[in-house]
């Protein structure tokens, strides 16, 4: 049994990687700390849990976090960063749900959470938990620096059209346009994700510069073995939903891919990936197909057979956006079948 | 393994066996019908179970319902009754998620269904599949009556109750109040189930009289041991969520009765029903604490320590309410354990 | 022209008095105060009145609240009273929306809100803001308590069945079961009001005791001509929905009133009351036929000509159960038509 | 008074009509067809209008239409062309809030409606009833085809960018991201606009072709004087919100370009517009700003200060995008005020 802890397991991450994990027949919970509410049992802020998990939340100085094998990180911004060097001497391995094991470049990760980072040394080692894009890494790995949750959907959708020798697209003038549901922002007590304001609502934010812009830029551009640049535009919007990402983006072919059978480039990128789903040619893939589930599905269109590709792209963002993609790294990194634990079915309706 | 049919797979009930029974250790999805959508692999209309569910709908005619061991009718009223006599020769099972073999009096299943019952001598041996009261003729049973949706939550809810050698409340003035999400109307195009009709509004319906208040009472004269009479008001509203039942139950207690521990007399009555979970004094159960899951959760209040109780009941009405409910009594018409493939953890948030 | 102040225009109630009172065509806004946003327009916050409220927010300190004819406090409970006599000294009245001016009873005012009242003597000569009970007093009332949201609804629904000379139900054993949408707990950042907690589920909370019951007990009391007793088991219930309340009241009838028309005692008693619409027999009211209006809808059943009544009540808790009743006190106060500006069409969908 | 009549009350944008018109100081409603709830009064199928709509529907062949000053058809694609010519006859104007007076194109208008055109020669003199591009022209019209609601924010965004001599952007290669509320689907049953299919869900639809791609591109090359080419890529997506449409359209600036004042040009263009509100830089409009009027809001933002414009534009596609621009081209017809019975405030929260 893998021993797994949890820093930080009150949010909505946190709770969703207790969903999974207490039903992973591989794993044993160890330990989930929480410096708020130290003592209370997990079951008693997520009624959900009664029977499932018997575990108390405990302080993260006092628990036995050492005595993990893995330790996932459902905390804010700079919280792993600052355990990481005592977990990798204690021999356990780290997971990472926010942003801290993410941007390789530490000046851009200055820039964009305000924060000098803690240990750019284990940031060199770390590696980049897109599993569809770099699983062997990540059976290696020690320390994952886990995507964000429009990052995946971006960089799963576009990644057929980039990885290949030469550019099919004007790589320059991308478009991610993404909505998300209101749980992308965390269980934190703020105004803008109140049930008045975001419910029958809806607007873009972010559009001047959003945190997972450089994120995917540098995922983007190392999908083309970091031979090329892009330009990406990308706009952020809320959704009155709880759950789910839906990434709607746009790429021009360039005259010499004009012709190119773009179906049969996804399908055949992803024929090995167990949890990426391309849909039939037409299709318009939902949300909800893959809520509550670790599974992305893809819909490739052409419209008018002109030269504007629309990618559409689903996940649920807690799961194949954050805590889902976080165990699938974990199964790779202990030398189990990437699915084990992950098979749940999605909850329609 | 258990060879499974489903007859109607296309509606919310539908779909949730299917969700839950393709990841039951114990079974064999063998067949699924639906008359409309005979030929349409299930996962074309259910993009959520791709890669899961394989099979294409049936036409019912042509199904070889005969072969399997256990038959579901997740249909309207009237089918499961026109199929019973031909499937139980066949020696296969039957599980009817609708009212066919609820009501025992078949004058009062005429007066509310507005049709005559197809087969009065095979519902005289139907059971009624409200596991926590009936477990042990389930377990015998071939032909079972599924509870409606919210006689499962009023059931349970006052079962503690009505169940002792005499009347701890007052029998003839009970109130159910009761707010359904919106899948208990089921996947049919109806203008009062439009989003924009329900979402972002709320109201009662059906106060002059509703289907289930038969069968409520039926059921909690049944749980007096068919020795007193039951009076309840039953008033049920619709709520702008998908999934979920809130009951709120009303009873006075009987001066004799007054200083009874209430909560003990619950915790008791269910320390053996996995599915049943008494909360502690004080709480209030959220719908979305059982969410695509088979638990039920009861909270018992005396609110001033006066006579009115208040029992607060939460299911899914999907789950616990239908189809979970349905695979319960499968399991012990064949000898499993009552939760096997049950122990979906409950979706928060 | 009414000159108008808001103190604590930055909540639910405050921007709502903004929509109502900036198209009233007998008043002038004059003053909006908040403390936090001092100097910020007012449509900077809430883009919805751009080119409608050109003011800015300023402190209460320093603005010209006694210049203004009334002053409405749409802020938390305990600033009016501060305010009070200050005010009044001025020359200004006072609509308080919170709870200063509504409990009669210092004691059970401190009980439930914690804190000792300010002005007991202006307390004592308060009006409490219903209209439709007490309109002659509300004309000549210098201070109004504005019922709460919930306490509007439930009194209005019973007061037909109260005022009666000799009591026609058992009132000592009223019930009001009631849900309100989430606007109701207000435009501060809390954990419970979160999109991702509140929608898709429901649930009641507060059993053992809301600061309402006193104050709804009270005003029943009051009904009665404080003649009689009153026994109120009050369950509120956090429904996903931005606006609306739904009341859901049950009374035993008493032996003797037993063949009274309960349906034209309720139109009989409405008769003269702009804002409350009695519905036909059979009626069920959904909470958006009311939606962002003064109206407040009722509907009466007697299921199965059994003892107990079953009353619907819905109202806008923004605008009924707080800045239209407001407003409508106001136009009382200043001698105007008590519709005056308040015929907004309710907006459905 | 004008006196008006609505053919096809019972939809989403008939009630919307019926709300606006029904407190419309220069309107008396005279007649409300439905051939199939002929003799209900409205206010039974709609409550919210009790007391202030006191007609009942009559059928459309009984009514006296012909006795109205102008007729708004709230009817599916078909229904007005077929009345025309006796209305204009009878010397009645005719507002068309269906699509059949929109696409000029007859051959266009077959393909994408899939019925002959019954007036070509109406069709020709027919007005598109965009007033902030078309405001004289409506003002002598006798008919009106009246913008989709898609098309009004997608027109109304991009139009100073096109409206000028020379192109700004690549026009050949304009995108427009559009979310819908559910309510743009209308009040008819259908199952992908039940609550349970599209609440806590999105998609795109209609990727490979939506009636109202033609409709905008018709209207944008319209917009350039019809002396450009438009290239359009148009996807539609479903929102889980009753009312508002978002458009985020995309454009690239041309190089001769990059230093025009994009905020400038549109505050510019829209400076005389009372419906139209171009935000300050940086914002971000929401639907809720707008819900329940007639005002749009624009923002424009280029980010990273690149090449790829940004425009965000919300409306209420039930008022702007449907009854309330149909009033204000009414008023425009019979010489009013534009604004006049369209100032209602938005509803927030």
């Amino acid at each position: 049994m893998i021993k797994v802890g949890i820093v930080g397991g009150t949010g909505y991450t946190g709770v969703e990687l207790l969903r999974i994990l207490s039903a992973h027949p591989d794993v044993e919970l160890t330990a989930i700390t929480s410096r708020g509410d130290s003592g209370t049992p997990v079951a008693d802020m997520f009624p959900s849990l009664r029977g499932i998990v018997d575990l108390a939340f405990t302080s993260p100085d006092e628990s036995d976090l050492q005595k993990c094998d893995v330790v996932f990180f459902a905390t804010p911004h700079g919280i792993a960063m600052s355990h990481a060097r005592d977990l990798l001497a204690a021999d356990v391995r780290i997971i990472d749900l926010a942003a801290d094991f993410r941007l390789k470049d530490t000046a851009e990760f200055e820039k964009w959470y305000s924060m000098p980072h803690a240990c750019p040394d284990i940031l060199k080692e770390a590696v980049y938990g897109l599993v569809e894009v770099n699983r062997e890494a990540i059976r290696k790995a020690r320390v994952i620096g886990l995507p964000g949750c429009y990052p995946t959907s971006v960089q799963l959708g576009f990644a057929p059209l980039l990885s290949q020798g030469k550019p099919l697209v004007n790589e320059s003038m991308l478009i991610a346009d993404c909505k998300s549901g209101v749980s992308g922002a965390g269980r934190k007590a703020a105004v803008g994700s109140l049930f008045s304001e975001s419910a029958d609502n809806f607007h873009a934010y972010g559009v001047k510069g959003h945190r997972h812009l450089p994120e995917i830029v540098q995922g983007l551009k190392a999908i083309t073995g970091n031979t090329r640049e892009i330009g990406l535009t990308f706009v952020p919007h809320l959704t009155p939903m709880i759950r789910g990402i839906h990434s709607t983006l746009y790429a021009t072919l360039n005259p010499e891919s004009s012709d190119i059978d773009i179906q049969a480039l996804y399908e055949n990128h992803y024929r090995n990936d167990p949890f990426v789903d391309v849909l039939p040619a037409g299709s318009h893939p939902e949300t909800r197909s893959v809520r509550a589930s670790n599974y992305l599905r893809i819909a490739v269109h052409r419209p008018g057979n002109a030269n504007t590709l629309v990618i559409l792209v689903v996940e649920d963002n807690l799961v194949k956006g954050a805590a889902g993609q976080g165990v699938q790294c974990m199964n790779l990194m202990f030398g189990l079948d990437e699915t084990t634990g992950l098979r749940q079915v999605p909850v329609l309706p």
